[in-house]
């Protein structure tokens, strides 16, 4: 039996990440978790006005994105806890600079995005920042051959219900391949 | 060390969706895992326009996204192997509507969202479609006290690196509670 909730979002989980920016002359670092693919070469992410970090992506047109491990959890969540008008978030990692002069990203993190802003939605609460990749990082030891090895990544997933960061479970199945065995019967 | 991977999404995992929308006057399901969240309300699903749904959803100004279980794993990657154009997609499931009469929905799919169009981004190839969910369907055995349990829902979590289908792992900390720690620390 399905249960009406209302006009609620389910689309969870989503991997959580530190959204970086230089405001007022410093790097600063945000968590956030409602995030998204936009296409092949660039992402949204979905900021509430009342961070500070919002207006430093709007003066620079730059920010980044860092995927933080799961050893991290703690310094991610510290991130989206304490706001950086008052806490020198920046501190707390070891920060660096790829092609953009504005994007600080973090050593720390398995893979660091940096990216252009090419278009802010403005919705009733949130600045939704969409920003083209200009260049991406990775840790060695997270690479394979195939490209990135999410397994090494560790990502942390978020889910909004219960406030809950979960770990990536094993990966089961084949895109584009696992469903050929129904195509075959359809094709029948 | 890291390695430089070119403007490169790494934005992964992220949830496998299947997208439904009327397509010349029959319903049809794709398979999309490029998604996210705008804001509490609304979602976005990205589309290359060689899809059939497209246009579809642009003529009724709605669309669903069903969140399938790894249960339908064969079903759900089915749907992004062929089109709408040739096959019969919906054949393969239960549909039922809620609110809008032009988003069917997928029942076997612990999680549905009815969603009205408010926006298209056009990007080179894709469509980005956003959307304000209007009401949203959970299986009731998918529900718990704080709302949606997703470790019953199961999701289909993609990595596009490896063309990977994924479990969800192990919920292991709670979000805006873990980083009190190194607040505290901060604080003294």
């Amino acid at each position: 039996m399905k249960k009406q909730l209302g006009a609620r979002n389910c689309l969870y989980p989503l991997p959580t990440v530190l959204v970086g920016a230089i405001v007022e002359g410093k790097p600063n670092f945000v968590t956030i978790a409602h995030v998204g693919i936009i296409d092949l070469r660039s992402v949204s992410v979905s900021m509430n006005r009342v961070h500070y970090t919002n207006a430093g992506i709007k003066e620079n047109g730059t920010f980044s994105i860092n995927i933080p491990s799961v050893r991290m959890v703690v310094e991610t969540d510290y991130c989206g806890l304490v706001s950086g008008s008052k806490f020198d978030k920046a501190s707390v990692f070891d920060v660096f600079y790829g092609v953009l002069e504005t994007a600080p990203m973090i050593e720390s993190c398995p893979l660091n995005m940096e990216c252009k802003l090419v278009q802010t939605l403005e919705m009733p609460h949130h600045d939704v920042f969409i920003g083209e990749i200009v260049e991406a990082y990775c840790e060695e030891e997270c690479l394979e051959e195939g490209g990135i090895d999410y397994e090494a990544v560790g990502p942390i997933l978020f889910t909004m219900d219960d406030k809950g960061y979960w770990r990536l479970g094993e990966r089961f199945a084949d895109a584009w391949e696992v469903g050929k065995e129904l195509l075959d019967k359809k094709r029948e």
